[in-house]
């Protein structure tokens, strides 16, 4: 493994990831995104932790497959609401509510608010 | 063609309709019928204008089948955005966005404003 400094803790695996900024994102590909239970699951469950708090790692209890996981993931940070970096073996999480509340106000509160099983 | 008076202004058509407000509706229902473009432009066209001022004959240019069109229709009164009722031979219709907006706050914002074609 790979040591990185803090000038630059992102690996390469990480800065290999697509990350879209919500300012750049259709309301058809939010709608898209969050039109899924299981990415609105993750949505709900990052928004009850702090940031970089969640490795992907820790979704286990979803039960999908690792690959499928794997493309909410990339689906929820091709809309701005997610991002990651890694960190030793580690891919961490955040989710970037400020800035997608910013442009589309309401919708991130719609999803953390349904009731689970919903 | 029948005559109705004051007192019962819906036919039998427009009462065979089902209409479910907005507040039985879950967020994954109102996601899926607000994912489609035709949806939301239909949308956005009542949000301009009038309750009751738009007839379904009123669409054409949106240039999809009329069985498509109804279809779109019944997908939005199923989840509460719609509200329809016959006068003679034409379907009206309402946007119930006071209704919606109390159940999904945000949401109908967003479809609204959103730019045509975007």
């Amino acid at each position: 493994m790979e040591h990185y400094t803090n000038v630059r803790p992102a690996s390469n695996r990480t800065r290999g990831l697509t990350h879209a900024s919500p300012a750049e994102v259709s309301l058809q590909a939010a709608l898209d995104a969050l039109g899924d239970p299981v990415r609105r699951r993750i949505v709900r469950e990052l928004a009850g932790e702090p940031d970089w708090a969640r490795a992907c790692g820790t979704f286990a209890h979803l039960r999908v497959a690792k690959s499928t996981l794997s493309h909410h993931f990339g689906v929820l940070r091709q809309v701005g609401l997610l991002e990651q970096r890694d960190e030793g073996t580690r891919r961490l999480n955040r989710l970037r509510r400020a800035e997608f509340d910013e442009r589309f106000p309401g919708l991130l509160t719609l999803v953390v608010e349904e009731p689970e099983g919903a």
